[in-house]
C-alpha cells in the first residue's frame, strides 16, 4: 500500500526504518526483492534468517501484508485492466486464473505468517460490487447478496488456511473494496458464518473520508480489531466538492490523506480507546501524504506514534480511598438486611 | 407522573383530552378516583365499562402506568420519608411492607392490563444505589452488583406476571431510578436473564438532560422500546451550573423540561427512527414544563404530535426504475458467470 | 425522476396536483401516456392543447424533463444492463444506437420546449467515468480528460439545439452522472467552451449527501442556476456507515432523501440566496422520501414551498434615513475637496 | 426606527396594524403627522384623544420612541452632515444648537410618556467615540473616558426628567451609538452613577451581528431590560466578508437583518428567558428586512410573536409529588437532629 | 486527593517530584508519615525544618490540603460507612465526634499554614444534601436552605481561624460535596456572609464533566479563585451513557479523568484567562488518570504545565504608535471644545 | 507594525533575530535608525552593504514594509491628529502635503526593493471611508465609490513604480484601512483595473477577528497572495462584548491578538493550503500579543513556524500503482472504441 518507501532490499528498508526509530515493519509480500513469499511459506530457515536480519536493526515484523493479492481475489470487470499489473505476468489478462493465483498467494502468506510467529495479517477483501455503491441505477434486488456470497466462497478456504496458521486475517476497510465500512464488514462476517479469523485492520483515515464515526467504530468492533494503520486525513468540503471529489487528483480532493498530525483525526482518543479495550497489536505508520515529503512524514510519524502510546496504569487512581468494606457489609449500604 | 392534569374522574379527564384532539390516554393507577386498580384486575365488566366510557369520547387506553408503585418496590433509606406519601396509608413508615404492597399493586396492574387488552405498561424501576451514582466516595467493589441482584430478585415475579398477561413492562429510564440510562438497562437485563417482558419506555427528555445520544439510543435499543413519552427538554449550561443543577428549582436549572417544541429535542429525527424500525406503540404526551401554562402545553402538544406522525410509504421511491433484472442475470453484472 | 406519481394521463396528474395547490408541473417526457414528445416537437396545436388543458387546472409547465434520455446519452458498460430498460425497445441491447436515439430525443425536447415557450429544461448528463470516482485503482493520467472530451462531443449538438430553442439545459448534479458536483460541472463547462446553454438544476439534496456546502454553491454558481428541485435529505453517519452507505437500501443508508421539512437542509437560507441573486425560475417539488407516504409528502411539500417563497421588497428598509446628500457633497464626507 | 410603514396619520397606521393583529404600537415622535410631541407633552386632552383613537382599533401605545433625537444629542463631526436631516430645520448645520434641541425633545417625550401612562421609552444614546471603535490608530489613553463623561453629562438631566415621569429610558444597543453592547452599557451606567432610569431596549439582531451571546446577555442584564425589539438577523461570513461587511449594502453584507423567522435568532430561548425573569414589557416587532416585502414581514411577524408568547404556568409540574414534609422534619433528611 | 504517589516520607516524595521538574508541592495533611499536622500547628521549628528539607530539592509548599478532613466536617448518613475510614480511629463510627475532630484538624491546618507562610489552603466542603441533587423525589421546600445553613454554621469558625492565619480557604468544587459548582458556591458565600476567606480551588476537570462553561467561570469568579488544580478530563457521551455514567467504573464512564493533554480541556485558554486576571497562585498538577501510567502522567504533566505558563508582557504591543496626545487634546477628537 | 522589537540598529535586530533562529527579516522603512529608505532607493552600495551585514547573521530581507507611509497616503479627517505623528515632522498638520510625502516614500520603497532584489513589499492601503463601515447613518449612494476612486487615483502611480521595480505591493488587509477584507480588496482591484502589482499580504489574525473564513480566502485569492504574516488571534465573544469590543483595551477585547499557538487559528491548514497552491514567499512572524512576553513569543514563534513549514513531496504516494496504461487504451476503460 504505497506506504513502503522504494527500497529493493529488506536490509536497506530495515536500516532506514531503524534510523527513524521504528520498532517493527509491516512487510509487503508482493515485492519479491524485499521478501520471497513462496520460500518463506516452506522454509523455516529463510524465515529465521529474515527475523535475524531485522533483529540486528532492533526490528521485528508486525505483520505480512497481501493487499494486492487480496484485491486480485475479486475484481469487477470495470477494473480488470487497471489491476492487472499487480498480478504475476503468467496470469495477466486471464481474470479467472488470476483469482486462483491470488488465492494461492494468500495461502502462502498464511504459512509464512505461521513460520514467522505472526498473530495478524493485513490485506484487502477485493471487490465485485463496487461500481454499484450508489443506488443509481437502482440496484436490482439480490445483487449485493450475490456479490457477498461469491466473495465469501472465495475467502473461506483462505480464512481456514490462516486459522491453521494461528493468524488473524485483518481486512483494511477501504473504498474500492467490498469491505469498506462497518456495515459491509458485518455483511461479510455473516456470509462467512462469523469465521474467527475474519478481522479488521483499523485505519481511521478511510473512515474520516467517509465521515464515519471512527471512535464509535472502536466501541462497536473492538473485538475484531487486530491490526491498526496510523494514517491521518482531512476532509474539507466546499461549494465545489464533497466526498466524491470531483474526479480530482489527491491533492485537490476535499478528502485527502495527510502525514500524521497534519490531518483532522483525533489520535489521542483512538489510542485511548484501543488501550481501554486492551488492543495488543502494533500501531503501523502508513506512508501516504498528498503534500509533505515522505522523509519528513516518516520521521515525524515515528515520533508521533511514540508520543501517543499509552502505558497503562496498574492501579485505579482512587484506590487509596477504598474503605475496605467487605462483601457482607455492602447490603446495609443499600438499605438491605446484611 | 405529574403528566395528568388534576381531574378526579375519568370522564372529566376524557372529555378534556378529547377536546384537545387526543386519541388515547395513559391511565395512572395510583389515583383511585380515576381508575380502580384492584377492581380492574378482577372484573372484566369494570374494564369493559371503562373502555366503553372512553370510547364515547373517541379515546382508548394506551397503557396503564404504575410509576409510583414501581418506585416503591425499591427505595434507598435516604429517600424513605420523601417517597412514603406515595404508598397506601396502611404501609407507610414500614419499608418492607411497603415493598410488598408495591409488588402486589404491580401484579394487579398486570391482570388489569390483560383485561384491557393492553400490550404495554409504563413504570419506574425503583432504586437502591442512586446515592452512589458519582464515584465519590469510591464505590466498594460489588456494591452495584449487589443492588442489581436484589432489584432483579424483586422484579422477576412481577415480570412473570406481566408475561402471563401478554403485556410488556416498559421502564421509563429516569434519574433517581436504578434504570436511568442504556448501561443500567443492560445491567438489569443481564440480571433478569434477558426477560422478554423487560422493556423500555423511551423518554428522550431524560436523555438530553444526561447529554446522552438519544438518537443512537434508538439504533441500539429499538427492539426493546415498547412505549414512548413525547417530552421536550433543554440543557443550557453556564459558568454557574451544569448537569447537577446547583440544587436549584426546575425553572432555574441548566437542564429543564419544556413543552413540546420549546426545547432542544429533535423529534423529527426521533419519529423518523421509530418509524424506520417499525415501532407500533403509542406516542404519549407527558405534561411537564417549568414555564408554560399546562393548558397551552397540552393543546400545542396534541398538534405537535399529530404533525410529527409519519404514515409510512408503501413503495420505494425508486421502484419505477427497477430494471426487472431476474436473479439469473445478477451474476454477470458482477463479472461472474451466470 | 421518480417524483411524479404513477398517473397515466396528464389530466389525471394535473387534477391531482392542482388539488394540492401546485401552480406548475415539471413534465417528464419519457412517459408517452403523459406527454408525446415527438408530436410536441412538431405540432404547435398539440402544445397549445397541452397548455390549455393544464390551464384549466390553473397550472403551467415549469420545464420538460429528459433525465432518462440524458442518462442514456452516455453509459459506462458496467451499467448497460441496468439502464437498458429506460430506452426505446428498438434500441435496447445496442449501446451505440441507444446513444443516438437519446440524442434525437433530447433534440425533440428542445423543439418541444420552444413550442411550449419554456425557458429551462431538466436533465442528466449521463456518465462514462463514474466507476472511477474513487482513486483506487489509481486513475491513469488522461482518463478523466478523455471521458469529458467524449461527453462534450456528444452534448455539444444537443446544447446547440436548445440554444436555437431559446431554452437552457439544466443538468441535475447527481451521483452516478459525470456531472455530480461543482468541480465536474466546471470541467464540463470548460469542455463545451462555456456554452451559454450549459446550466444547472440546483438540487441541494444531492449536495448534503456529498457533504458539499450547498449555500456557498449558490454564491459561486448562481449565474448558471436556471432550475431548482426542492428536495430534502439527511445525513447521519454512524460507527457502521458513512457516505458510501454500506450497500444498504435507501431507508437504511446514513444519507437518505426525505420529504420537505423532514431533513436537514436549510431551505430558508436557500430561498433567501436565490431571491438575493434574482433567480426567477420555478421551485419544483421532487417527490422522493424513503419513509413518508408520498401523498403526505406531496401535500405538505406544496405548503412548505408556499411558505418559503419570498416576495422581494421594493425599497430598502433604511431609505427613510436617506440624508439626501447629492453627489457633489460626498467628497467632503471623506475629507476631500468637493 | 425605520420600522413603521410610511403612514402619515395615526389612524391609518392604527387601522393597518390592527388588521394584522397587533395589540400595541411603538409610536415614533419624530414624525409630527403621526404624533405631535410638543402638544402631547402639555395636553392631557391630546393624549387621551390619541389613546382613545387607538383604543377604537383595539390598540394601546407600547412606548414612545425618540431614536432620532437621542442620536442627535451626541454626534461626532464625521457624521454631522449625514445626521443633520433628522433635526428640526431651525437647528440644522449648528451642532451645538442641535444637541440642545434634541435634549428638549427628549424632555418633551418624558412628559408625554407620563401623560400617556407609559412605563418605558425607546431611544438611542448618540455617539461621540464611534470612529475609534477599532484600536487603529491606537486610542490615546483617556479618550473613551472623556467621551463617556460628556455623554453622561448630557444624558443626566434627561434621565432625571424621565424619572419624574416614572418612565424608564431604554437604550437600544446599536452599532453607531456609543452604547452598542453590554460593556459600553456598563461603562455608561457607571458614568451616570447607576441611574435607575438608565435601562436597555433589548434587540438581539444587533447582538447576533456582533456575534455576542444574546442569551447570556439576558442572564446578566435582565434587571435593566425594560423594552424589547423582536427583530431577526443572520450572519453568514465567507471568504470575502465578515463582520465589517466590505462596505456592501445591506442585502450583500455577511450580517443582515431579516424578517422574523427568516434569520438565525433563537427566539424560543429568548421568550423563555424573558418569561423566566418576569419581563413584563412589550414585544415590539421591528420592521426591517433586506429581502422580504414589508407587508409579508409584518403579517408573518404578528403571528410569529403571538406563537412565541408564553403564558406562565401557575404551579410547578411536580407539586403533585410534594411529600408534605414540614420544616421540622427537614433536618433528619440531612442526617441532622431535628 | 489520590493525586500524591504512595510515598511514605516527605523526602521521598520531594526527591521524586524534583526529579520530574516540579517546583512546589501541595502537601496533604492526612498522611502523618508525610506531614505531622498537629506538630506543625504548634512548632515553628518543625515547619522551618520541613521547608528547609524541601528547599534542598528546590521545592516549596504551594498549599497544605485537608480534603479528607473537610469532607468529614459534613457527611450525609448514606455515606457514613464509606467515609469513616478517613477519620482518626478514635472517632470512627461516631459522626458527631468525627465532625468535631474534623473541625479541629482544619483549625490546626490554619495555624500550620500560617507558620509555613502559605497564602492558600485546599479542601473540600463536605456535604449534607448530595443525595438530593436530582429533584426526584421532589425536594421539600427549605431542604437545601437548611443544609447550607448548617454547613455555614460549621465552617464559619474554621474560616475565621484561617482569617487569623492570613490564609484563604479554597474549596475544590467537586461532585459529592455540597459546593460542586458556581451556583452552590454562591449559595454558600451568601450563607457565610461573603466571608473573605471563602474562596475557590479551580479544577476544570470537574466542570467539564458537569458540562459547565469552565472558561466563563473564570470571568465570573476570578476574584475568588486562589488555588488551581491542573487536571484534564474528557466527556464522550454515547447511546448508552451520559453524565451519570451508568454506575460504571472510571475507565468505562462517559466522563473520566485523564492525564494532562490527553483530555478535552482547553488549558491554553485557562492559563490565558488566569494570567489576564492576574492570578498569582500555583498551578498544581493533580495525579489522576483512568488509563495512563502515573509515572508517565506525572512526567508529561510537569512539562505540560511549564509549556503553558505565560510570562506577562510588560508593555502593550501597540504602544509604539502612541500619538502622544495629551489630555487637553482628547476632546477635539470627539468633536468637543477643548 | 508593532512587530519589530525596539532595536535602534539593524545589526542589533539582526543579531537578536538570528539568535532565535530566524532566517529573514521584514524591514520597516519608517525607522531611519534601522534602515535609510532614501539612501537605499538611490545607492546600490548601501543596499549591498545592508544585505551583507544581514548575511553575516545568516539572514536575508524578506520584504521592506511601509505600513505607516501607506496609511498616510489616505487619512480621513477623524484620524488626522492620531496618525500625524507617523509623518515626517515637515509635513505634520498639513494632510495634503503629508499624502504627497507618503507617495514619495512609497516610490522610494519601490526603488529600494528593486536594488535589494525583493519580490514583495508590505504595506497598508490607507483609508478614506472607515468611519462609515457600519451603515448607520445610512451611507449616501456613491460614497464608497467616491472613496475607492480617490484611493485608486492615489495608488496607481505607486503601483506603477513598483511594477517598474518588479516588486509586488502586498496590502495587509486590516481594519482601519479601506482594504480590510476580500470584498474591499476586489473593489480596489476593480478600481485599479486589476493592476498586476496590487496584491495581498495574507494575515489570518485580522480575518478571524472579523469572523471571515480565512481558509476559503486562500482558495479564492491565492493568485494574489504574495506575502504572509503568521500572527495568531482568538475571538471569544460573551454576553458583554462581541466583534466591536466595547471600546476596551486589547487585553480585554473579545477579539485579541495572541502569540503563535496561543490563539485559535488553524495554521496547519493554512500552511497546507499555501503549499498546495505553490506559495513561494516568506512566512513572517508578527510580534503582537496582548498577554505573553515578547521574548517568549518571538522564541516560540520561530520554532512554531519551523514546525509548520512543509517540504513538498516530489511524487504522488500512489504512483507505485500506476498501471502504465497508455493513452490509446484509456477509451476502452470508458466503454469507448479505442
Amino acid at each position: 500500500m504505497g506506504d513502503t518507501p522504494p527500497f529493493d532490499s529488506l536490509d536497506g528498508l530495515a536500516g532506514w526504518a531503524a534510523g527513524l526509530g521504528y520498532r517493527a515493519l509491516q512487510v509487503p509480500t508482493s515485492a519479491p526483492g524485499l521478501f520471497d513469499l513462496a520460500t518463506a511459506a516452506d522454509s523455516q530457515t529463510y524465515c529465521d534468517d529474515v527475523r535475524g536480519r531485522l533483529a540486528e536493526h532492533g526490528l521485528v515484523i508486525s505483520e505480512l501484508s497481501t493487499h494486492l493479492q487480496g484485491q486480485l481475489l475479486a475484481v469487477h470487470p470495470a477494473y480488470d485492466t487497471l489491476f492487472d499489473g499487480f498480478a504475476d505476468p503468467s496470469v495477466r489478462g486471464r481474470p479467472a486464473d488470476r483469482a486462483e493465483w491470488a488465492a494461492a498467494q494468500l495461502k502462502l502468506a498464511a504459512r509464512a505468517s505461521q513460520r514467522l510467529g505472526l498473530k495478524a495479517h493485513a490485506t484487502f477483501s477485493g471487490s465485485l460490487a463496487w461500481p454499484y455503491l450508489y443506488p443509481w441505477p437502482p440496484r436490482p434486488p439480490g445483487l449485493v447478496e450475490a456479490a457477498f456470497a461469491e466473495l465469501a466462497r472465495r475467502w473461506r478456504p483462505v480464512l481456514d488456511a490462516f486459522d491453521e496458521a494461528g493468524t488473524d486475517v485483518c481486512y483494511e476497510l477501504h473504498p474500492g473494496e467490498d469491505l469498506f465500512d462497518g456495515a459491509t464488514f458485518e455483511r461479510f462476517l455473516e456470509a462467512v458464518d462469523h469465521h474467527p479469523r475474519a478481522n479488521i485492520l483499523y485505519d481511521p483515515s478511510h473512515m474520516v473520508l467517509q465521515q464515519m464515526d471512527y471512535l464509535a467504530f472502536i466501541d462497536v468492533f473492538h473485538a475484531r480489531i487486530k491490526a491498526f494503520h496510523v494514517k491521518d486525513a482531512e476532509f474539507r468540503p466546499s461549494a465545489r466538492q464533497g466526498v466524491y471529489g470531483g474526479y480530482a487528483p489527491w491533492v485537490d480532493r476535499a478528502g485527502r490523506f495527510r502525514s500524521l498530525g497534519d490531518g483532522q483525526i483525533d489520535f489521542k482518543a483512538i489510542f485511548s480507546k484501543l488501550t481501554q479495550y486492551g488492543y495488543d497489536g502494533w500501531a503501523v505508520l502508513e506512508w501516504e501524504c498528498c503534500l509533505k515529503h515522505p522523509e519528513d512524514g516518516a520521521r515525524e510519524g515515528a515520533a508521533f506514534i511514540r508520543d501517543h502510546m499509552i502505558r497503562r496504569t496498574e492501579r485505579a487512581f482512587d484506590d487509596f480511598a477504598d474503605a475496605g468494606v467487605d462483601h457482607g457489609r455492602l447490603r446495609p449500604l443499600l438499605g438491605l438486611s446484611a
